[in-house]
């Protein structure tokens, strides 16, 4: 795991992580959209209480999704 | 709709609908997690700028989610 907690970075990996663990029962957009709700669902309960910090993290989230999700976009182009 | 813009009922109804909408290809569960990829990021691409309404905002949403999923899982309880 990249040390760098809530980087893209850190979320892209974890993204993957999670994409390969469920890949016989889901579709990757499946499994990043659950993995999606269940991360920000836990930030924003955080008690950190600094909004600006909550926002930071969720738009890295974010930001990791669309990279991913462009990845495996242009990967099933490759396979067609 | 209700006209409280993202408030807690406001999502609420949206999930229904969506829930609803999508009946015959996801499960509620999966039509729940994208809808509230797709509002999220909505949510913080916004050029409100205001960290405490956007943490507002993802706060109601997530607090319809986890209501609408009870809902659901009590309606599916009766049904067995």
């Amino acid at each position: 795991m990249n040390s760098n907690l809530f980087s893209v970075d850190y979320f892209k990996e974890a993204l993957h992580l999670q994409i390969k663990k469920n890949e016989d029962v889901h579709t990757p957009i499946q499994t990043m959209n659950s993995y999606y709700h269940t991360v920000i669902s836990a930030i924003i309960q955080d008690r950190i209480n600094k909004n600006f910090e909550l926002i930071r993290r969720i738009r890295n989230l974010d930001t990791a999704y669309n990279e991913v999700k462009a990845e495996i976009k242009q990967q099933q182009q490759v396979q067609h």
